[in-house]
């Protein structure tokens, strides 16, 4: 195998959770080379940046960069409002950890990225199945960035096919889990919950919790992270 | 007229430069409490974040915020990278002053302030006739993005009728000026030129600089910042 610096560049959102780290593994197997992108937009739980820079690590990227936003300072989330708390229920409707334009930005940026790079492909680990409800987790909403990124730069007037890869979008949480599983992604480096304690530690009632339990336990698999699994 | 604050509220991209400043005049006229908003991106010109805080606090804004995101370090850009000469004269195709996806980034920085503000309006200085030819300034990238807030967002979801202002795209640069001036904006405010001297003086070479002097001649009047002009 080539090494990962030789092979087609991807940049790859990677947050630190479930998600991203079997999207990484996904890119990899595809034969990318990938360039990891975290976004430090003011998450509550910090946790999450080492839990990206493990997963990256691990994962043998290219290269990992963590760029700072501070999209916190704006409110209007609970994953970036210290005081208003993550609900502990499922409640209807899109709930009140969807953080505005989140994916929108994470894109951008990543879109930056990828045409400093000369890189047509990019890859997210949106999923509407078992998902928060979030609107730009939907496939219209992906589509509709893909149309955006090739309008939008130089790289996608000049050469065409920039493409905004979403492996999982319509993937079951299990199914996401069974692949990351197959491809060797080592789900104990990753954190899901919007509130973890101490260590990173997950709180178990959160929404991100609950679906990656049913995830799990719909995988039959154990999760590493939960305490008393085996590790 | 009421306050500002109680008006319907827009977020407007101020980035120093003289269209931005038209268009916080523009979404002012139309009746908005304007949240003007200044990405920090690596530019080389810090006079440029000096020049959109003088714009933003002369033209009596709700609020102006600065967001710090570091795109200089993905390269790309004469405009970030202090080694790449900026252009003294014409070139073909998109110059080397192009910055990967700026105008993705800000709108969706921006995208993500309009939702926690509960703002279905954005405002942005695209111009599509006096420009220096980059993607990101072109009436179908403004619409695609338009389309994206829309399928992007809690807001556009929901509400629906999110809209990406760019009253200026169709404008030549000497009505941009004609119609600053007639709604009171004071140039001598804003910076255009791509590599200002020490306080901030144009360099009169520049895309940026024969853009500006081009629609000044054009609309038959003086610049305020061309040393020797009447002020």
């Amino acid at each position: 195998m080539s090494a990962a610096a030789d092979r087609r560049p991807a940049v790859v959102l990677v947050s630190g959770g479930l998600d991203s780290a079997t999207v990484l593994a996904i890119a990899a197997e595809r034969g990318f080379g990938c360039y990891a992108l975290t976004v430090d937009y003011g998450q509550r739980h910090r946790q999450e940046l080492a839990a990206a820079r493990r997963v990256a690590r691990t994962a043998g990227v290219v290269e990992h960069r963590s760029v700072s936003l501070d999209l916190a300072q704006f409110g209007g989330s609970a994953l970036t409002d210290p005081r208003a708390p993550v609900p502990e229920q499922p409640t209807a409707g899109i709930p009140v950890t969807y953080v505005p334009a989140r994916n929108t930005v994470f894109l951008a940026v990543a879109l930056s990225w990828a045409e400093a790079l000369g890189a047509l492909d990019i890859f997210i680990g949106a999923n509407a199945v078992d998902y928060s409800g979030y609107p730009d987790c939907r496939p219209e909403y992906v589509a509709a960035f893909e149309k955006l990124a090739n309008l939008a730069t130089r790289i996608g007037v000049e050469q065409g096919g920039l493409s905004i890869h979403a492996p999982l979008i319509h993937m079951r949480k299990a199914q996401i889990i069974q692949q990351g599983v197959r491809l060797g992604v080592d789900y104990a480096l990753t954190l899901s919950c919007y509130q973890p304690k101490g260590e990173g530690e997950p709180c178990g009632v959160c929404d991100a919790c609950r679906l990656r339990a049913k995830g799990f336990a719909e995988a039959g698999l154990r999760d590493p992270l939960v305490v008393g699994a085996t590790r």
